[in-house]
């Protein structure tokens, strides 16, 4: 790993063991590199899962399989490859996939269909078979490993391993959810996916378990932007392995369910900073906050226009108060606003309003919220009711180094 | 003027004179400068007018006021503010924009619709009207100036004046077009909006130029980026004075509208690229075709997502050939797209095929296509017939440089 963000937490927080869930990590050296590269994580049986995926019309084939195996609703296994994605890469890329499975399921005794698979890293070699299924053989008799030597060994141009935590309680029962996560670009420089994996030991249906994440990916992984990049291998995936005893989850209707969606949206939400946190040459963390506009879906759209303008983006990273940058962002989104209606804050100071600059606003709290790391930048649009919150970082020299100084 | 665009043209064209058009330039002292800051066009009587607009929502109280003048068809004046785009100035800007109207109107016993006002610079504070005043003063009466001279006097953050030239033959007649453009990022440092203007001799009904405009705009204006980002003001117009003596066109189905309109979309192309060619921190011209999509309108929209792909536009300025970063920029377009039809090439090197790396491409020329400073991407859908061509620049240490060690 690279030199740590300057947007790190201090530490890898305490996390707690979930029922039902054994990470072991092993050396499969997609790349030629001496580190762990190939997770596995064996789950209970009975375990339930969940997931969403990139939205990008060429996906790898690892993603395909997810979006068949995620309806059946039953995981028995996670494997995930780091340093090589394997998109594009035709029959031989899914082979690989197909592979895997059968060697894990045989292993497992269960349907390849139970063995859930990602892989990050570079694009267009097809993942190395015999490498995989050696790394695998180490990894079924390895030593579990901790959460962080999980998620130090799915990451690759990540600068620290993340971790996240929450709990929520069913009924009488504490659940316990634990959360890794990877990424930094997008697929920049072609090997920062993000992929996530939250584990609970939570009883639920898999339906629901689906409902819940979908609604929390709303909040906060679809709330989120490095560089507007969509990568081929996006990937997030929640298991529940109902090792935790509580009376089993099947509608929002059941005690405890909106509890354990709130603590699911908690972690969620807490993941996708991390990746927002470890963005490419991030010197800001900046949160977006759109009020007023017709829509809530309006308010995201114009949200992510914000945070994906480079103008607006550097601006930050030079610590300007440019709302003529936002203003533009605005008008460029494409969704109802009316110029003259229009306030803009940064942090809690109004610098716009009503169509007009103010002047004589206060720039020195306005200049001191911009020296700061966590930058806050509200835009009312004075439309109606719609809102949205998204979160980026700043571009800066630290981006273009990491992604032009470098050869593929 | 900063330090040339390496992408610069050599030198400033020899432009024709246009019958019926004369431009002086004078000092508004819009900003704290000595240099001309406002051009003023004359145009004989009976010269029309056609124009595209900024898609902004938030536009510029002069976006505006054109928006309204174009569709009556005739011009005797164009007035251009540079330093200051009076953007987001609500009433009071609007009223600026009609002070200047009035008092150009005054001068020429006209209408005040016949004047066409664009400005550009620093966004949220209103135009000083009393600037703007003793600066037509000065230009009524100043000597003509040259076609170089306006060009600059439109100039903010330009790094070299922009103008370019076509004719064509209307029967016997030949006639010529002359065009000049400012602009180099989309509107930083708050002030590098695209601004356009094109005078031809030619006698042309309003409503067939806007027509001709319209769709010369589809094929150039509409198919640059530079940053993704959209400014409040972006204008082009055009002016036909009809003084060169040919038959009038009013259908394209007069003899020479044909060529007129063909010499027209080479114009635009021309100052198109030139604005591409002044890109904040450009160091590569990058020439994006899609083909096979099932639309021309998804081809461009796939067209654009490269384009605007931040990975992308590094892996240029890194002289990368890094395919996967296409396949991802294809991917999140949300267009049809098919991962294993998909074709990539630069230059005239295939590097992907049917959905694979081609394995043992020769890299020689594929290495040597990226150190020059004309890029060519190519990308083959395998769909249909649709195709598409946008042009834009590598993204460098310079854009970071520009738009964030910067302060408003």
């Amino acid at each position: 790993m690279t030199q740590r963000s300057p947007l790190a937490p201090a530490a890898f927080p305490a996390l707690p063991a979930i029922a039902g869930v054994t990470a072991r990590a092993a050396r499969a050296r997609y790349k030629n590199w001496d580190r762990c590269d190939l997770t596995y994580v064996e789950l209970a049986e009975g375990t339930t899962v969940a997931g969403v995926t990139t939205q990008s019309r060429c996906p790898s084939p690892e993603v395909e399989w997810c979006r068949d195996a995620i309806p059946l609703g039953s995981a028995r296994a996670l494997v995930v490859n780091a340093g090589n994605a394997n998109a594009f890469t035709g029959h031989r890329g899914r082979a690989a996939v197909e592979a895997i499975a059968a060697k894990v399921a045989n292993h497992l005794d269960c349907k390849p269909s139970d063995i859930f698979i990602s892989s990050t890293g570079v694009i267009g070699v097809p993942l190395p078979v015999d490498k995989a299924e050696a790394g695998l053989e180490a990894a079924f008799t390895a030593v579990p490993c901790s959460w962080e030597d999980a998620a130090t060994t799915i990451g690759t141009t990540d600068t620290y391993a993340k971790g996240a935590h929450a709990a929520a309680m069913i009924g009488g029962t504490r659940v316990e959810l634990v959360g890794i996560i990877k990424g930094s670009g997008m697929i920049a420089p072609d090997m920062a996916t993000m992929l996530g994996y939250i584990f609970t030991d939570a009883a639920i249906d898999a339906r629901l378990l689906q409902q819940m994440l979908s609604a929390a990916n709303r909040q906060s992984f679809s709330c989120i932007t490095v560089d507007s990049d969509t990568s081929t291998s996006d990937t997030v995936l929640a298991f529940a392995t109902g090792q935790a005893g509580n009376a089993p989850l099947a509608t929002m209707d059941d005690a405890g369910a909106d509890a354990f969606a709130a603590a699911l949206g908690d972690l969620c939400r807490q993941l996708a900073h991390l990746v927002v946190r470890d963005g490419e040459g991030a010197s800001k963390f900046i949160e977006i906050v759109v009020e007023g506009a017709e829509t809530d879906a309006s308010a995201h759209r114009i949200a992510l226009s914000i945070a994906n303008s480079p103008l607006v983006k550097t601006a930050i990273a030079g610590e300007d108060a440019n709302w003529g940058r936002v203003v533009m962002a605005v008008g460029k989104a494409g969704e109802p606003a009316d110029r003259d209606k229009l306030s803009i804050r940064f942090g809690a100071t109004q610098v716009a309003s009503g169509g007009l600059a103010l002047e004589g606003y206060d720039e020195a709290p306005v200049a001191a919220h911009l020296k700061g790391q966590d930058i806050e930048i509200g835009v009312d649009l004075g439309l109606g009711n719609g809102r949205a919150t998204v979160w980026t970082c700043d571009l800066t020299h630290g981006y273009i180094s990491i992604n032009a100084d470098y050869r593929s």
